[in-house]
């Protein structure tokens, strides 16, 4: 069966041993090891595909980190803690993780530092444009909602968004490269193409202890002795059909599924088979990825009822979720010259539903309620005289009559539009990676960190890029270094 | 350690012995009771408060079961199990059970036979108003969202509802007065003030077969063991803060939790202990209980940026899971005259936030963006004069003109109305009540049923009255009769 626990006492061959075994070798991975090998102890680490990466080799690798980073300061930016807590907490709804945000805010600025300490390059720059990431090798950007409403006058606001110094979209592979070579540099014991299989426990039943993984490593099954603790960093699942049909079903409306190969769950499943508790599995990231061009900020968003839903400068995650959650088709209404460079630049695939040189022609080319069209473009540009947004507050950078020549592209999911989608649930942790139960009980020598576990970003419609690799790199650190048992006396660990 | 799991070795003092022991005496656990005793079984039942009735006594006992019931062909409907299947299915959204709904909608006529073959009165009338019960005697009425869009022109419709015979909101006492009375005269062993505290397995670990359960009565735990298998009938968690907090956090905009102050989740608890998945954990009903009157489905309601979001025909908690969704205050904006006897008739307790002899007048009481109010309504009013909805398609029998006086109730969460609320989502379950692990695996001798374990309804949005009690009653008895393995062979199922 499956990643079926194991105990102590089946094992009749033990292979290795080690203090701390790490299972994936992304981010999370990577930033677990180097602090559990800091510590002192002896650590091995676990990857399913043929070498370090992950998902994080994938990503852009923005951080979302604040509080005053080096680089939020070199750019004149005082952003606090608090305004990060307040922030995260906000968009994150009911479901935030208090103990986790705090930690995360009051730490942003130390986790940029430590990044960097291993090498990471940031520059000392800022991309002040609305994007997704920054093309250039510049640092600094806005990658959530903070300058839209509903927040922009809840909490002050700064860049977050920490890219790293290189030209491109090309962020993930050199942080992994730089984290990857960190860990070999430290000794971590380091091994590709090996996949866990079980977690092995002292003993079946309540209070039991993860002693060990079964891993499989040139055709064979190992069983690996772990004095401390296992750290699972083992991905999401977006990539396990049968998982998100199961538990986030309504992520499929979403197109693309966004992430590894081996996002399938496998860490969390290991947890589950050792009683954890598996939380806020339903939601996801789900993106139109409508910017790059910025310049289609200016138009607005209809539903199938020719109403507007949402503020079109918000973060383009929040825009999709919003998208997700209307019934019929979805409609981007823009002036012919902010259609601009769309076809040029951008990511979205969606195709153009219709054009007129009159809002009557645009019409005309659309399923919507008759006049409804009309009466929302008039209500927005008579809203423009004004000189703001009375329906949905986009911010005045973004407003601009609807007076035609006019397009309209067809975001309606499933209609060409690109929609990428990751999962947010994950196992239940303390904010140092321990692994819980449904009754909120550690399970000894068990962590879990990145997407494996619930972390930070966990909304669709509240996410900010740079909150996962952000997230990632930092659970890691904490989860890494307290299975090393930094903080904790060998006496109360051992069993 | 609260709901613990127990194995068989500890156990030194066996307090009794019996072949299914059934948690919770509400509408599951007597069905589940009462099929286990028909197959054979020798039966026990354990209740936690004083006296059988659970969440079931304190409900209306509404019974949403079609396709071609004995009281549907008396009254002249001609429903048919793959309309109740599409409908129901279409309904839960992705969530949805196929295998399950397709049982519950070919079994239906069949379970009403069934409740009447055990003494429930059903009389062969229609109560043809909308409403949330029959108030009179009569039996069937409308219950969901089936006349109204977007599954009028889907599938086929009939009401389904089914009060019992018997005048007011008093089914829910008759139905557990008379199913309890019939589990006593088949002489289960019945325990009140009996709660249990712990699964017993045959051994810890994988392949773990429940083979007991610890109860405390009498203010001392005894241990019974149980030769078939338990049933979880132990409702759902909506009376448990922290479970909510933690799995339905969102469900805490709303006001009023439904359920018997046992719904704390010890079933889905003592489920999980056994290495059981919960899924659907965050979904629940939500409720705007607006009618009776009927008469203020005349109205719209509309959100904080003046704009209708819902057709007002929708099943209660269809609305009520949509205004959830809303940003800022939601109004109903009515016709003085279609106010009515809402003071005296009305469960809603929304107060009034506005009246106005004009439009105007009205608008500038309430808290809108500035003339939306005025263009709503003068769009809603125009497609009267068509006939038609052309937004939301509010079927014709509830559309007139708001030309006024008008009056405008505050719906807006935490303002006064009463947001109803309980959970939907529950342990894992084969369509006989076998709780599966997250694996999907079935877990030997363990089974639930109603709201302990998730079953027909699944989203707040597609619920329609009748599906808890219905699927409740149906699910246990599919569970009991499974436990006393009325199918299955001994042989197979002996460990």
């Amino acid at each position: 069966m499956a990643f079926e626990l194991r105990c102590e006492q089946e094992i009749t061959d033990w292979y290795a041993e080690c203090d701390v075994a790490v299972v994936g070798f992304g981010g999370a991975g990577a930033c677990a090891a180097l602090e559990a090998a800091y510590a002192g102890a002896k650590v091995a680490i676990f990857e399913a595909a043929s070498a370090p990466g992950g998902s994080t080799a994938l990503s852009s690798a923005e951080l979302y980190l604040g509080g005053g980073t080096t680089i939020q300061r070199a750019c004149g930016y005082d952003d606090h803690p608090d305004d990060v807590y307040g922030y995260l907490m906000d968009a994150n709804g009911p479901q935030a993780d208090a103990e986790k945000v705090r930690a995360y805010a009051d730490d942003g600025a130390e986790h940029l530092d430590w990044l960097m300490a291993q090498g990471v390059p940031f520059k000392a720059s800022e991309y002040p444009h609305r994007a997704m990431l920054a093309m250039t090798d510049d640092c600094l950007l806005y990658t959530g909602s903070e300058k839209a409403w509903p927040y922009s006058d809840r909490y002050k606001h700064a860049p977050r968004g920490h890219n790293l110094h290189i030209e491109g979209d090309n962020g993930g592979p050199l942080l992994m490269d730089i984290l990857s070579k960190k860990v070999q540099a430290l000794g971590v014991d380091v091994h590709c193409e090996a996949r866990a299989l079980h977690l092995i426990v002292d003993h079946f039943g309540p209070a039991q202890r993860v002693i060990g993984i079964v891993i499989r490593e040139d055709m064979v099954e190992r069983a690996w002795r772990v004095r401390r603790g296992v750290v699972l960093c083992a991905g999401g699942f977006v990539m396990n059909n049968a998982m998100v049909q199961r538990w986030a079903p309504e992520l499929l409306r979403a197109t693309v599924p966004i992430g590894n190969a081996n996002d399938t769950g496998g860490g969390i499943q290991l947890g589950l088979s050792a009683g954890a508790a598996a939380i806020n599995m339903h939601e996801g990231f789900v993106s139109l990825p409508f910017y790059p061009p910025a310049s289609l900020t200016f138009g607005i968003l209809v539903n199938g009822q020719g109403q507007r839903f949402i503020n079109e400068d918000a973060y383009h995650g929040r825009v999709g979720s919003y998208i997700l959650r209307q019934q019929g088709p979805v409609y981007f209404i823009l002036n012919v010259e902010d259609y601009g460079d769309y076809e040029r630049v951008s990511y979205l695939g969606a195709p153009v539903a219709g054009t007129g040189e009159t809002l009557a022609e645009l019409a005309a080319e659309l399923t919507l309620p008759p006049g409804q069209l009309e009466s929302t473009i008039a209500r927005y540009n008579d809203d423009m005289s004004e000189g703001a947004d009375a329906l949905f507050h986009k911010a005045g950078e973004w407003l601009k009559p609807l007076n035609g020549p006019l397009v309209a592209i067809d975001c309606t999911p499933g209609n060409g539009a690109y929609f990428p989608y990751f999962t947010l649930g994950g196992l239940d942790t303390t904010v140092d990676g321990q692994v819980r139960t449904p009754g909120q009980t550690v399970i000894p020598g068990l962590y879990a960190a990145g997407r494996t576990a619930c972390g930070i970003p966990r909304r669709g419609d509240g996410y900010a890029s740079g909150t996962s690799i952000g997230d990632a790199t930092y659970s890691g650190r904490r989860a890494g270094r307290h299975a090393a048992q930094l903080r904790f006396s060998n006496a109360e660990s051992s069993s």
